[in-house]
Order: structure tokens, then C-alpha cells, then sequence
């Protein structure tokens, strides 16, 4: 296992986890989530139940972790197949949200069954579609899933900005249960 | 100088660079870009002129890469400050650009001087105000900033919905100079 120190590299301005054995700069970056909120044909919504940490066996939207060589839109579609088994058509950016205890962006959008089938993937325990009023508000895996359900009812059909974090929390740090005014 | 070959670690689907040396896996990620459409009171917009590679000596919008614990709004503001000297106020997500060709994903926003004063900053040559009229379109550096001030300039002021990239090139691989309708 490589042993990681960390140091200022060379023409840098800040502290870098750098390998003690072969100098390699192992780069934080921020990482980018894609996920998206689905509905059917009859308005709900798909939401996933997770096999995997963090949050196993918590509802969450169709999401992960972008790829290279992969744009935002190919890689929402992507993890709704991987996780929802679902083919999905994206109707724009409904937010982007910043986690900045985790170093995430995530880019969030709208988007809809393009087949009416689904079904759970390797990383989900079970899928299914929810009324706005069956929500399992409860067992949500993730702040961010809360915010983006949120908006999705705010927003409505018609075309609106892109939401960014609420003003309860605008760096993303808080952990659930969410405080305030959802 | 750490030696890296190709090969898909344990548990995972496809290749990652490995360190031949320490066995570092060094997940390459797309890096996400923040950066903004700036406009002062009189509505010009604020480029910059790169002191650095790639495309030194070409104009760009004030923006980098976004940094580990800072939201995107964070970071669009810091780039304005290090690139243009500049005091800026956010007005929402103008787009979201992906650079599939480059791993990189792009938040534009729209915003506004909130001071007046702007200047050269380290990795600027010069720093301006630019009437739409103006704008030197053959000195440009990147695709992504046509994109961005089309987009500035066809959304107008009033809240619209983020764009996203554009049918002639929807996943960020072309070069410049930009072929057809822009």
C-alpha cells in the first residue's frame, strides 16, 4: 500500500497528499455526481432503495459518480440503467448541488421513463414509483435527494433556473435529519 | 517519477491507471470548472487574457477548476478574484458544459461586478470590459466560452433554464475553430 504525506508540490499553492515511496501527487479533486428525478407516465417517481453503503437499504434518486470521457447527460442516463435498469429521456438541469464536506458537485435533472419498464439493478435492494404523498421522507439516503424532491415540486413542468443548495445549508454539510424548512 | 500501467482492480469494471511501484490506484475523474459571465453596470462583459498555457494569449471567462471543499459558488467567485481582480455576485447557473474530450465538467454562471475595480491578476495578461459588439470571437480560447456568451446573450435577463451543451457538439470534442451555426 502506498504511504501518502502530505506537502506543498513544487509551483502549488496549497498541500497535496503526495506518495512517499514514488512521488506521486495524488490530486483531490472535487468528484460529480449525476442523478436525475424520474417520473412515469402517471406523474411518480422512481426512486431506488440501496444495496450498498453509505445508506444501505435508504431510498435515493438514480445517481453516481460521473466517468471519464462521459458528458453529465450520458452519465445521468447511465446510472438509471445501472441502478433502475430504466431507460430514461432527461427534460434539462432542475439543480447543482455543492457537498463540500465531501467534495461533490452534483448536477441533477429532470428526466422520465422512455420505456415504462424497470426493474432493480446490482445496487439496489428493490425500485419503485412514488406518490409525492408516498414518499418515504424518512428513510431518504441523502440531504441532496431531499433538496432535489423538493425542487422537483417547487419547479413544476415549466422550464426554471437551475436550483442551487437551499439557504439552509449553502456548503452542504449537514448530515440528515435535515433541520428547518423543507 | 511513479510508473503507471493499466489494469482493472479488484471489484471494479474497467482499467485505472496503477502505480507499478506502490500499487496506488489513481482514479482519473472528470474535474469540474467553475466560472462566470460577468457583466458591469454599463452591461459589458469582463474577459480575460491567458498569461498561461494552454492558449496563452487568447481570451477566456474568468474560471478554473473548482477545489476541494468549496461549492461551485465559491469557487466561481474565488476564479474572479485570482483572475481578474475582480469583486463578483453570482445570478444563477447560466449552464453546465461537458468537455467529454477533456474530462470536464463546466458550471458557468451568470453575474455581476459587485465592486467596479477589476485588474489584471497573476495568470492574466490583461483583463476588460467588452461591449457584445466587441468581443475579439477570432481570440477566444475555448469552445465553452462562445458557448457561454451565446448563451449569456440568448437567455437575456430574465431567469431562464441552464444550457447545456449545444446540438453541433453535445459531447464537448471539437475544437477551434467552431464549425457551423453559433
Amino acid at each position: 500500500m502506498p504511504t501518502f504525506t502530505r506537502k506543498v508540490p513544487e509551483g502549488d499553492d496549497r498541500e497535496r497528499l503526495t506518495c512517499a515511496d514514488c512521488g506521486y501527487v495524488a490530486y483531490e479533486n472535487p468528484k460529480v455526481v449525476v442523478g436525475s428525478v424520474v417520473t412515469a407516465a402517471d406523474g411518480r417517481i422512481l426512486l431506488c432503495r440501496r444495496a450498498i453503503q453509505p445508506r444501505q437499504g435508504y431510498w435515493t434518486l438514480p445517481a453516481g459518480y460521473l466517468e471519464m470521457n462521459e458528458t453529465v447527460e450520458e452519465g445521468a442516463r447511465r446510472e438509471a440503467w445501472e441502478e433502475a435498469c430504466a431507460r430514461i429521456a432527461l427534460d434539462g438541469v432542475l439543480a447543482v448541488y455543492s457537498v463540500a464536506r465531501l467534495g461533490q458537485v452534483q448536477v441533477i435533472f429532470r428526466g422520465h421513463l422512455a420505456e415504462p419498464d424497470f426493474a432493480a439493478g446490482p445496487e439496489s435492494l428493490e425500485v419503485g414509483l412514488f406518490a409525492w404523498e408516498d414518499i418515504p421522507w424518512d428513510s431518504i439516503a441523502f440531504p441532496t435527494v431531499i433538496w432535489a424532491l423538493q425542487a422537483w415540486r417547487e419547479t413544476g413542468t415549466a422550464p426554471a433556473p437551475a436550483r442551487l443548495n437551499p439557504a439552509s445549508d449553502q456548503r452542504g454539510v449537514h448530515h440528515l435529519p435535515l433541520e428547518g424548512a423543507l
